[in-house]
């Protein structure tokens, strides 16, 4: 069975992903990042996540980019943004954007594919709801498998990588659907920048408020569980 | 003062990179990562250089790749090769290759660069000693230099990053007389992949034999301490 690399933070999106992975027929390999994030019940959510969707392996790496800073989700002195609902983000980049996040998150799954023997890497980067991050956008996905080739034994090898980023053009309703077609539990999810330690959203983030309009849009009910439920 | 970010293991290579990035006239952050290094020493080395040759600034990012395994250098179940002195080692990719490892790494100094506003990275790859490591070649470092302005805010923004690569053509020996001409105090590094806690080299590893031939072919000192004196 071929092996992919799954890029699991333990949210909607990601775990959509791994379903998708898995359907394609993958021995799935999810790779998540303890990075120092706020939000660090998604951690546990994507344990959860790996177990329910037969993941053959989950990894837990550590890397501490507080060191680094320069993002509310790493740095405690950044407040992560709310707004009231239906109001519009602020235009431009947002402050939950963490620099290089995605390019450090590949090369390690890529490490890791290196070390499987795997040549495919998943990851539920999203250039719809999510346009303002830079490296969502699908230049950057192409770019990284170039990179990828010239970074590697495998590619040394004449081996190549495929970076599959299979949510990147859908809307966060398509991704619902697509994640509930899979048979994805979404209670089992957190994607709340600003989840407690028991998981419960603030219901007020940019990331609760693409969830929340998500399941309303695609007709699926929300089992999200929020800190005031509402 | 422009900023640059300067990947510094605490080698006698990196040491010399940090020295051509002041030379260069930037203000030099220096970035060490602990990726669980079975040679712990050089990151104290990392510390000893960056003061000595005025880094604004010196961080260590903690990055657990043990996690991952892979090299020689990670995982105490592969052992790091020796060669009696001027033996050849094995053709191809050596055991001590960490897979992704300078993505990886470049992939933390971008982050840093863009928190700092500095457009300027600067690694000690080399192509020629370390013909073997795939993310060692001058391809490699174009490409990622590619990436980074599509990764970034700063990209996205009109900007580009610049990945600064002094050594990648020169020899060892090139490469100690370009230190020593820079006031690099080689005493201070440790290169040796299986240092001791105290920094003494192993004497035997291609990182030494490089390292010990270097200074030969230089015609200039080598202060290493080894556990043998020999």
């Amino acid at each position: 069975m071929k092996r992919a690399v799954v890029l699991l933070s333990g949210g909607l999106d990601s775990a959509t992903v791994l379903a998708v992975a898995r359907r394609d027929g993958f021995e799935c390999h999810a790779l998540s990042l303890d990075y120092g994030q706020r939000h660090r019940a998604e951690l546990a959510a994507a344990a959860r996540v790996a177990a329910a969707l037969g993941a053959a392996a989950h990894k837990v790496v550590a890397l501490d980019l507080r060191t680094i800073g320069g993002s509310a989700l790493t740095d405690a002195a950044i407040a992560v943004p709310t707004h009231a609902a239906g109001a519009a983000a602020e235009p431009g980049i947002p402050v939950t954007y963490v620099p290089a996040r995605n390019t450090v998150f590949l090369a390690i799954a890529l490490g890791w594919a290196e070390v499987l023997g795997a040549a495919d890497l998943y990851i539920g980067v999203n250039a719809v709801d999510y346009s303002g991050y830079p490296d969502c956008r699908p230049a950057f996905i192409a770019k990284f498998a170039e990179l990828a080739a010239l970074a590697t034994r495998t590619g040394v090898e004449g081996g190549r990588f495929a970076v599959r980023a299979p949510l990147i053009a859908l809307s966060k309703a398509e991704i619902v659907r697509l994640g509930a077609s899979l048979g994805v539990d979404f209670a089992l999810t957190v994607s709340c920048y600003q989840a407690d330690a028991a998981g419960l959203a603030c219901g007020e983030c940019d990331s609760c408020r693409f969830r929340r309009e998500g399941f309303a849009a695609a007709g699926v009910a929300d089992p999200t569980r929020y800190r005031d439920a509402r």
